[in-house]
């Protein structure tokens, strides 16, 4: 196992290809610069030949200057019969103007000759033809070698076949794709140690696919059996069950094998990174993620709240910092005292585990999580209660009323209309709307109320909006839980409320959503007042 | 590595530890008959110390009759310093009244002196007189050896004594439990390896978390080190990462090992299994699960689709039909299309899968997906559609318009009304009613408009009453699915509707429960009367 490894993003490549993303090249280039940040040693940016719109892609990352990441531009061998220099695939890498490129070939007989359709004899010499094409023209050359576990399985004299006709027309990186997703972590590292003490003056790449589940562990297995190049993608995006996840392969490495994979300053930064390429793909952030998940250093049994606060690593097998994540000690009723306390403590640090404000806030808690509360993943609202309860919280305005009728079939298109009174600064303010449903009618009337008041509410998105129905046999005169999550450009936060009204539930939260954004912004500011001070 | 593994299914306990995961006894009823059917060995369900709740569950449970599982109930080894007989934990155990329980003890050196602070002796006389007990009392029992791996690699000894002390009181099982889920496949099977090589007689089982994303990697690792038994939840689920996900264990045992784990014939089941637990769980259901996700089979790049369509495997690693799933070419086809052609069987045996009925509802059924439907478990709705879409549907009454209130405060403790205006047997029928929020205000007003005409409809209940939230960055004006499950003395069925407010989806889906009802009950007389007339 060498000391070092090289990490190779594919999350604008390969990640591309899955279900429901689509990156402009405005996303591209804002990735490419987060990737160089985090200091992956390449970034496989697109495939110009098969996507024109790449080429723009590629004029204007020439033009970033990058620190630690070389781009790639990404492409197949020549057509079988054409020369090389005439392949058009080929002439639109070489436009893209790299200084390394990948090229993928076949290594599984069966795929040259029932797909590809041609002989084993022009498979090999499509290989050799183009990377020698390449490096005449000066290029860093990463062969893909297709299936190649599946080709090995197969025929393995013919799979380190293809690999021999790589390196001996120079390619710099043999690189092994479990394509399909299937193979064992056994075999990986089995395969793997063959290919490396065949080609010992070559790098060997490896390349795998998650529908096993198991495709961190086979890229693990593989550095452990002599791979150097490490391919996958942030958060793991990818076709099907998606690419080898980067965000788990570099701490396991890194962290747990001890190798070199980034710059060791920059694992700090690796959270930060999968929620900023997550946001720019526009899709749900998995929350249960390894490393980098929300849920990732929670701990919801009181029994491991309690072995957590004596020592971490009772329940936890890095320290979350170690990744820029955070520890999340989740209030619920079987965990009790102790992971309020250290809410309690964000506020007043004064205050111990028996004391009278901590046993008032505790059966507060209890007894709203008896009605059907439940402050676990509610970490705003629990803020604002620890506060209202200390009695450090100051209401920005009060609740008097609101009405919201429904009507169906709707009428000129709106079915909803809500209005509101809340009193601000000692003023009334009656406002209505009209909206998509009862709840949203009521959201917009709130929000036109106190934006009069409060311009910051305008910054507030409200990002997700989930319904757990509670004691359902009592079936529509169920209680009903609401989760709303929020965000403004520094934070996100989740609310709740509970009723048996889903639209009163849906209004607890909101109000909630908007206290949280306005107590904060006043705490930033006396916070950076006090900064000034200092 | 033996022949037969046994799969152990954890979700309604370590899975239930998940963040916003809590599930009520009716649904862990609901889960263990589906996992009966599954057919898993053991289903751990529940920690009756530390949750009386789960003594009504376990009451309700011994009712049940399973066909493959056995039940488990989860517990903790004596307290320090008590005797077993005497122990509340082990008292409320025993209360389960379960054949098999599993016991959790520590394995970790530092475990035993830091957290719980007790002995090193001490601790290994709590695992051996806490399972003698349980031995005495004539249970199977699983020991469960908390931190196992992390305990080994600090103290191989002591690690290998707690497995002593309870194969000596006479564990049937020793779990080796990454608890952290820290450890990597080859240290896995290193130590699992060690393990079965010490208690030859004993079967070795294997409990993993997803802290590395390699819970299915070192669940495997340990099988083909030995291991016989599997633990893991379904989907995966489970505090902070996961658990070992037993929906990629078992199709990678069984599919790719060739060993026997679940009854051969039911890994055909597992796709429609995932799905049910996720919607019972309430959670979003992953598209990019291996095996069982949406996204498992499905082809976007162009290149690939062609391949797959000259021959699957050459981007398929399995048959998605040997787990249920479905291939996805382009737009997303609809999941079963021999699934429908048994539900349009039940109403015409004649039609065939290619006849255009079968397509047009079909095509029906992909814009009501479109929308954001889901069918796979809103049976009643499905049976509906087919009867609408083939003429075989005599309408009940007919909805002309509703109307709801609501307001903030209640007014003298009310907070809902709603009036509603329907057409039966030509007649309009006006009806109004108060109610615990706008939903149950609008069942109710339904209801007494619709009973003077049709009494049966007393005997309804609505049992369960669930909303989802589909585009929830949309936010309040997302658009909701609700299911409601309803129930007469003859079956229960469950109904679904979809728009973006959440009042409407649930009104669709009450509708649709009544007129379920209404059309079994017509079809039982039918059916009876012809019985009669053979």
């Amino acid at each position: 196992m060498a000391s070092q490894v090289i990490a190779y993003d594919s999350t604008l490549r390969d990640g591309a290809q899955a279900q429901g993303v689509s990156f402009t090249v405005e996303d591209k280039l804002k990735i490419v610069e987060r990737l160089d940040e985090l200091g992956v040693g390449y970034i496989e940016a697109g495939n110009p030949g098969s996507n024109p719109k790449d080429l723009e892609f590629f004029e204007r990352v020439g033009a970033l200057k990058l620190k630690n990441s070389k781009i790639i531009a990404f492409g197949s061998t020549r057509k079988v019969g054409v020369n090389a220099a005439d392949d058009n695939n080929l002439k639109s890498l070489l436009r893209a103007n790299t200084g390394a490129v990948a090229i993928f070939g076949k290594s599984w007989d069966y795929q040259v000759t029932d797909i590809l359709r041609t002989t084993l004899q022009e498979n090999l010499n499509m290989i050799g033809d183009t990377i020698a094409f390449l490096k005449q023209q000066g290029k860093e050359v990463v062969f893909d070698a297709e299936h190649f576990y599946d080709g090995y399985k197969a025929n393995a004299d013919y799979a380190m076949q293809t690999l021999q006709a790589a390196a001996h027309a120079g390619a710099d990186v043999l690189c092994l794709c479990d394509t399909n997703g299937g193979t064992f972590p056994n075999e990986i590292f089995e395969i793997t140690q063959k290919v490396v003490a065949r080609f010992p003056k070559v790098q060997v790449g490896i390349h795998c696919h998650n529908d096993c589940e198991m495709a961190v562990a086979n890229s693990v297995a593989a550095v452990q059996a002599g791979a150097t190049q490490v391919q996958g993608t942030i958060n793991g995006i990818g076709e099907r069950c998606g690419n080898a996840n980067l965000c788990s392969i570099i701490p396991n490495l890194q962290l747990k094998l001890g190798l070199s994979c980034i710059p060791q300053e920059n694992i700090a930064t690796l959270t930060a990174a999968a929620r900023f390429v997550s946001d720019v793909a526009n899709m749900t952030f998995n929350d249960k993620a390894p490393y980098v998940g929300n849920d990732a250093f929670s701990h919801k049994g009181g029994m491991h709240i309690d072995a957590v606060s004596k020592n971490p690593i009772s329940y936890e097998h890095i320290n979350p910092a170690q990744v820029g994540n955070v520890r999340h000690i989740l209030v619920s009723e079987v965990a009790g005292r102790s992971a309020l306390l250290s809410k309690i403590h964000e506020v007043d640090a004064s205050l111990g585990k028996d004391s009278a404000d901590t046993r008032r806030i505790l059966e507060h808690i209890k007894a709203l999580e008896h009605e059907g509360y439940q402050f676990e993943s509610a970490e705003g609202s629990v803020q604002l209660l620890v506060r209202r309860d200390l009695g450090k919280f100051r209401p920005f305005f009060a609740f008097k009323e609101y009405q919201v009728s429904i009507h169906e079939p709707a009428i000129n298109g709106v079915n909803s209309s809500a209005s509101i009174k809340l009193l601000v600064n000692g003023q009334e303010e009656v406002m209505s709307s009209e909206g998509d449903g009862p709840v949203n009618a009521l959201d917009k009337a709130m929000r036109r109320a106190l934006e009069r008041f409060y311009p910051a509410i305008k910054e507030v998105r409200l990002t997700d909006y989930k319904v757990r129905v509670l004691d359902s046999d009592r079936a529509t005169a169920a209680k009903v839980r609401v989760l709303i999550e929020s965000a403004d450009h520094h934070e996100s936060w989740t609310t709740t409320g509970v009723s048996t009204d889903v639209v009163d539930a849906s209004w607890r939260a909101m109000i909630d959503a908007i206290e949280y954004k306005l107590m904060r912004d006043q705490e930033r500011v006396s916070s950076s007042e006090q900064a000034v001070a200092i």
